[in-house]
């Protein structure tokens, strides 16, 4: 049987970036799609995710996952509705969330596909909140954290997706929680709306005397997703037996050769040896994807409740990702950031 | 009662070194000890402790033990014989281990002093395999090493109180061993003698290559207690989720200030993400003092069978201790280095 052919609109990576991305490392795409053959959806994009992780893929420096090939459609999550299906599990309407990458459209045999928790006020926050970096907040404050009433935290990027989502989840246990954000309007509403205790802008003069004065305790979690001077300022000030996930570097993304000296290497593992510190990085899918039905059934409550508040910073049109992507590694984005593809 | 006075000799700090100690910053003094009052115990040292953690508490940089005062005796384990009891749990001829440092006599109220385990071949084993060195090694590489069958462990410092004990019971559980050691002699010893799969010379001029070939399935477990460019050539090799117990950093210790750059710590971090390793500092009875006694019951039945075997570098004289820990942190000791203070 015919079917009705479907264009594609697309984003390429054109050349792979040295240090900050630029414009001319994506390509824009208009191209036609195969017919579906059976077991394969036709799925329409609504929301895009957009992700720190994904400056690795650009890159072809070993890593935890394979590039993004010159030529190939950047990778990435997505929200999308089936167009089309012909596949047994999936019906025409459905919303559903998969690695479809920065494309209009996407064929899809099922694999890896997932149907949306019904309920949500917006489809988008199964890539936020209940998504994956909702459960990279969780997964590496419970598991690697394991925080205890009355200790202090600390987190960086504390209004974007993550970081928000570890300081509430931390206030909720009962620790003192001192986020980090670039500008005073990030540190207000982490503040006032969040509920964190303090927060400190990076981009203070004094910024390391300030969280040292936030933190007049010290710090026993520091929750590692910015790296940079952030961290920098946090290694003095840690407790015996801190705890250290880390879950992403986006200060160091761009970097593309050793900085030079001092080395810092040797004070660093000092002080993890004459504190007891743990430290350990994590991938949330790999390491913990057994246990997101924990994580969902954590999460939706405090989400439905208000307990857990989240800020979506949206972009309209997928030819407008690689300017938001780019701005998101310079932390021009404030809250989680997402493009809208289609209305409908 | 008068008592007869008993002459002490000891061991103070005269001076901090900067970098590598000398013989300067040690001076041997001679002095009488006061009489014993009710609940004391007059304790004559047989045989004294040297460890590397002790160039830490020769500076006073902030660290996890109060650093020893200009003027105090250095501090230091030692197994000790009762002289003289006027404290009810201890009898004259009792053999004891205990912190009483670098000095022929002390006098102490039998806080932190332990009967040593009856039925050692030398009480100088309470020092070294059944003391702390075998239990830092045994606790690090259990709890924090966590070691499954078939996964390769590397150790450096192969040949001595550690890192011997960590190759030897990773043998028992049914790892790939490799150690890390300085010199032919010692490579022959670990892998002839303790039964390590091998053991490469830092010393050599392929040190990194040679490692790497001796790892064909990369690291799992590194059990770091030496720090330097043996963490190097270790850090490429390491495979996804590999834990690194972080016990000592003797390559560091006589560093005084940042060595020049590039700066390695961001590539570290990059390592510790993307491989999701977990690296923690430890010491030993302050996390896991209350775990002894699952210790002792391990490893005394393995040093009885000879499955754990255990080798002394024994110096005679208390005059010779500081020369001979200098030789230490130069790794020119083979085996547990412990001082002969007295003979009987």
């Amino acid at each position: 049987m015919s079917q009705a052919s479907t264009s594609n609109q697309r984003i390429v990576l054109a050349s792979r970036p040295k240090g900050a991305p630029t414009a001319d490392n994506f390509r824009i795409e208009q191209v036609t799609l195969p017919d579906l053959v059976d077991g394969q959806i036709l799925l329409k994009t609504l929301f895009l995710s957009l992700d720190p992780y994904m400056r690795g893929r650009m890159s072809d420096a070993p890593s935890y996952a394979a590039p993004v090939e010159i030529g190939e459609v950047m990778t990435g999550g997505a929200v999308s509705r089936v167009e089309r299906s012909m596949h047994p599990k999936f019906h025409e309407g459905d919303l559903v969330v998969g690695a479809t990458g920065w494309q209009s459209h996407g064929i899809s045999d099922g694999r890896n596909v997932t149907p949306i928790p019904s309920g949500l006020p917006s489809p988008s926050m199964a890539l936020g909140v209940l998504g994956m970096p909702g459960m990279t907040a969780y997964m590496g404050l419970m598991d690697i954290g394991q925080p205890k009433e009355g200790e202090t935290l600390v987190v960086a990027a504390a209004s974007g997706a993550v970081g928000s989502v570890v300081g509430q989840v931390a206030k909720i246990k009962g620790l003192r929680v001192v986020g980090v954000a670039g500008g005073s309007a990030k540190c207000k509403y982490v503040v006032d709306e969040l509920g964190f205790d303090a927060c400190i802008d990076h981009k203070s003069e004094h910024f390391a005397e300030e969280l040292a004065q936030a933190c007049d305790k010290g710090i026993d979690i520091y929750y590692e997703n910015v790296g940079g001077k952030v961290f920098d300022a946090v290694v003095p000030l840690l407790n015996a037996k801190a705890r250290i996930p880390l879950c992403g570097l986006i200060a160091s993304y761009n970097e593309h050769e050793a900085p030079s000296g001092p080395d810092r290497l040797p004070q660093l593992q000092r002080t993890l040896l004459t504190k007891r510190v743990r430290i350990q990085g994590f991938i949330v899918f790999d390491d913990y994807g057994d246990r997101q039905p924990e994580f969902i059934s954590a999460m939706a409550p405090w989400v439905r409740d208000g307990k857990v508040k989240f800020r979506e910073d949206v972009v309209d049109g997928l030819e407008n990702a690689p300017q938001a992507f780019i701005g998101l590694l310079e932390g021009r984005n404030f809250g989680k950031l997402v493009v809208r593809v289609a209305r409908d």
